[in-house]
């Protein structure tokens, strides 16, 4: 068992660890995650722990990325768990403020990145992404990290902090990390531990349905609106899915694709009851 | 007459030359500019030379916070005098990027503050404070400074990036500075050079116009439409003055007051022309 690493709650804690940090110019892996931490996220701190001096891992369920009708409260939770998980990866700091800690007073700032979140997650969860951008801007410039890792499981999300962090001149390099899968397939999320039993038996149908698209590219086809078909057959056959998007769009604008060129990304989202999960594969045709 | 600053033109220079700065711990000042500058700029650079390492003055005619219909092409430019004014002030560093720098590949990224820009210059210039906060919030970036410095002329932009800033918990402190002032009250401005002689004869009506007001609350006048009545009746005596608006506000948060309490702001903006000016006194009832 590793020896406890140091929680940190308020933002001047965590400046205050890191100052001495910077000062002797040491570099710092940020892993921002929203806990209940999963292989996912460990093999992001463990890609974090390869290559810098220090390895930060904020833990904050971030109000500003959920809509009214979202899952904040039932958000799974698990601080005791994650801070075990961090100490054994071999993270050196976690960041968790409470809510009231990262929007004190009136919060009337926003990072909006227009045009990439106009589709896929961005149309079903309105506002989402200003949040994530906004809370993302805070952490890096409270922890100046000179990387910050991110799973391209959430591939819409890795796309917009990219231009973010391109657009504002962010001094922080993103990097991106592949989606780690259970064995049967599912992408690993925070959010498979509240699915039932039945769902959660049906879940791997979202990589069946990328994987079978994926043959059919191998296997010539390149229009957009067959393999979206095939995907969404394939999804038919988890009869506890709600198919929320199938989309196939240029992997680096998002843009829908009619025939495929290029890199391209395939991505899902689906509802089991109130849970939503996504899922994503990357082709180049 | 004073030797030239180096003046650096693109991100990655001005990175490299403040990167071994950084390093060593010592202090930056960035005095974020639009260039022509006058006294009230120098005064800026003055303060940061006080109290910073190195004092780094950015100039640059920031496309996105000017309106359609706004004095983008005739904002007045001035590199070379800007350099001399700039190296006669002490200033280290000038960073005078273009456009195309400031803005490569597709810009889709924007910083907003709510509410504070509602009204005021908010109002009739939709738009620019999103492009004022995108603007700096990259220039922080770049920079990196530990301290900027913003005139109080622009009362406004004051207490939108002081917002910015805390919301997004950038690590720089903003120095306010007092406005600085014609000998016969005008507040200097860049834009008071476009001025006919008529208008600029004229133009020490929004400071008298103010002045006035400030006479009535000592008196005791603390009715916030009263002490409107007053300045508006004062502009009348600039017949070539179009205004645009007459506002008391609180300080803080900007919100319009009926009944002078604490600390207010007078704010009035006016058109001479395709030249808009504006003024603003900080008076505590």
């Amino acid at each position: 068992m590793s020896p406890p690493i140091p929680r940190l709650a308020t933002v001047s804690e965590i400046r205050d660890a890191l100052a001495p940090v910077h000062r002797r110019g040491a570099s710092v892996g940020l892993v921002p995650t929203m806990g209940a931490l999963h292989e996912g996220h460990l093999s992001l701190i463990r890609a974090a722990r390869e290559t810098n001096d220090v390895v930060v891992v904020s833990i904050f369920v971030n109000p500003t990325q959920f809509g009214p009708n979202e899952d904040l409260e039932r958000y799974p939770r698990d601080v005791e768990g994650d801070s075990r998980k961090c100490a054994e990866t071999g993270a050196d700091l976690i960041f968790s403020p409470s809510v009231e800690e990262m929007y004190p007073g009136p919060h009337s700032t926003w990072v909006e990145v227009e045009g990439l979140t106009a589709g896929l997650c961005g149309r079903s969860r309105p506002g989402h992404f200003r949040g994530v951008c906004t809370v993302l801007a805070k952490l890096f410039n409270i922890c100046r990290p000179d990387r910050a890792y991110f799973g391209e499981k959430d591939a819409q999300q890795l796309a917009v902090v990219t231009r973010m962090v391109r657009n504002l001149d962010f001094p922080v390099q993103i990097v991106p990390c592949p989606t780690v899968r259970e064995p049967d397939g599912l992408a690993m999320s925070s959010r498979n531990a509240r699915l039932t039993p039945e769902e959660r038996a049906q879940a791997p149908t979202l990589y069946r349905s990328l994987r079978a698209a994926q043959e059919r590219i191998r296997a010539g086809e390149r229009d957009a609106a067959a393999l979206e078909e095939i995907i969404r057959s394939v999804l038919t056959e988890a009869p506890l899915a709600e198919i929320d998007y199938v989309e196939i769009v240029r992997a680096d604008d998002l843009s829908p694709v009619a025939i495929l060129t290029g890199d391209c990304l395939m991505a899902v989202a689906v509802k089991f009851g109130g849970t939503r999960l996504i899922d994503n594969l990357r082709v180049s045709a």
